[in-house]
C-alpha cells in the first residue's frame, strides 16, 4: 500500500503537532469507539518477537485518579528539591500534569514474562520488552493526536505509587501513565521550549556519518 | 489544527501497515531530502524535560555494515542455543535482519547526561531518557512507512558490538540499530504472526478498567 503525498503529509502533521498536554484538558468524555481505535493503534506497535507485552488500564474512577495525583505530588515535591535557585522556582510554577482534569487515564505496562522465558530478538537485549511497550505509548499518542485528543505522560510518580493505586502486580512493569482528553488548544511548540527552559537542538548537531566521530 | 477524517485515516494506515522489514530491501538509495524528513520526525519525538537525548548515526559504509552484521551473527548464534527442539530449527530458518542489503543503517542512541544531571520529569524514573529515544525510533518508523520506506530493528546484537563498529562512547547508550530502505513489498501481517510463532492477542484480554483486577 503506497502512501500518497496527502497521506504522508497527514502522518507528519500528527508527528509535528503532537504535544505533551498538561493544562488544557476539557471534561467531555471520549466516545468508546474512539478509545477503542487508539488502544488498537497501541496494540499494533512493533514488539520484540511479537510478544505484545503491554496491558492497558483505563482509568475513569475519580478516586483512583486522586490516588495517582497524590503519588505525583510526593514525587513532585521530591523533585523540586533537586533544582537549585531560579530553576526551582520555575519548576514549581510549571503545570506538569492533568491527572484529575483529564476524563481518562491510561496506564501502559509491560509483562516481561509473557509467552515464556525466551523471546526472539530479546536474547541479547532484555530491555526490548520495555521498549516495545514504549512504542505502544507513541503509537497511542499519535493516534490520539489524529483523533484531536491530547495526551500527557505523567513520569513524575514512583512505580510503587502506580502499583498501589492501580493494583498492578509486582512482576508487571509500569511504563507510562497517560492523561487523555479533548483540549482547549494544542500549543504551537513544546512548553519547555516556549518558556526557554531548553532550546530545540539543531538536527545537524545530532547526525553522524558512519561513525560517532565522523571524519571532517 | 484539527484532523480531517482523511488525515486521521492516513495516520492509522501508517500505524497498521508498518512492518519490521528484514528480507525485502531494495538497493536504491534514499534521497537526502527524504532521509532528512524521517530524521526530523524522529527529532520531534516527545522527550522527558525536552532533553532530546538522541543522536543518529547514519551508516552507508559497507565495511561498517559488515562489522554490524558480524556482531549480529555472534548474538544470533548465542540466541539459537536458547531455543529447544523445533523452535530452534524454526528460529534458525528465520531471516531476522537486512543489515548489508538495506542501503542505510541508522543507529539511534541516548545520552543520559545531556543538559546536565537533573531533568524535569526524570527525577522519579531515570529510564525516561531511554524511553524518549525509543519514541524517536517509533516516530522514524512511522514517518518511513509514510515515505514508503521499510524499517527493521536489529535487536540481536550486543551493545559492545555496536559500540565497537560505530565508535560509540561508553557513556552513550545504544537504543536501536535500524535497517532502512525501499522494499519489494510490505507483508500484510507481522511475519511471526503469519508463520504461527505467536498469535495476535485479542485486545479485550489486555484492557483493564480502573484497576488491574477489574471487577467482573
Amino acid at each position: 500500500m503506497i502512501f500518497s503525498e496527502a497521506e504522508r503529509a497527514a502522518v507528519y502533521k500528527a508527528i509535528h503537532t503532537r504535544r505533551d498536554v498538561r493544562g488544557e484538558f476539557r471534561p467531555e468524555p471520549i466516545p468508546e469507539e474512539i478509545l477503542s481505535r487508539i488502544l488498537t493503534a497501541a496494540h499494533h506497535a512493533p514488539s520484540v518477537g511479537f510478544m505484545q507485552p503491554w496491558d492497558f488500564i483505563v482509568v475513569r474512577d475519580p478516586k483512583v485518579k486522586q490516588e495517582i495525583k497524590e503519588g505525583f505530588q510526593v514525587a513532585h515535591n521530591e523533585a523540586a528539591e533537586q533544582f537549585e535557585g531560579e530553576k526551582r522556582a520555575t519548576y514549581q510554577s510549571l503545570k506538569l500534569e492533568g491527572i484529575t482534569e483529564a476524563p481518562l487515564g491510561i496506564c501502559i505496562t509491560c509483562d516481561p514474562s509473557r509467552h515464556g522465558p525466551v523471546v526472539i530478538g530479546r536474547t541479547a537485549n532484555p530491555e526490548m520488552d520495555l521498549y516495545s511497550s514504549v512504542c505502544a505509548v507513541q503509537n497511542l499518542w499519535l493516534a490520539a493526536r489524529a483523533e484531536n485528543l491530547g495526551v500527557g505522560w505523567v513520569s513524575i510518580i514512583h512505580h510503587q505509587a502506580l502499583r498501589a493505586a492501580l493494583g498492578i502486580p509486582q512482576e508487571i512493569v509500569p511504563i507510562a501513565y497517560l492523561c487523555v482528553g479533548y483540549v482547549t488548544q494544542f500549543h504551537e511548540k513544546p512548553e519547555l521550549e516556549s518558556i526557554g527552559w531548553l532550546p530545540r537542538v539543531p538536527l545537524d548537531a545530532l547526525v553522524h556519518h558512519d561513525r560517532w566521530e565522523s571524519p571532517l
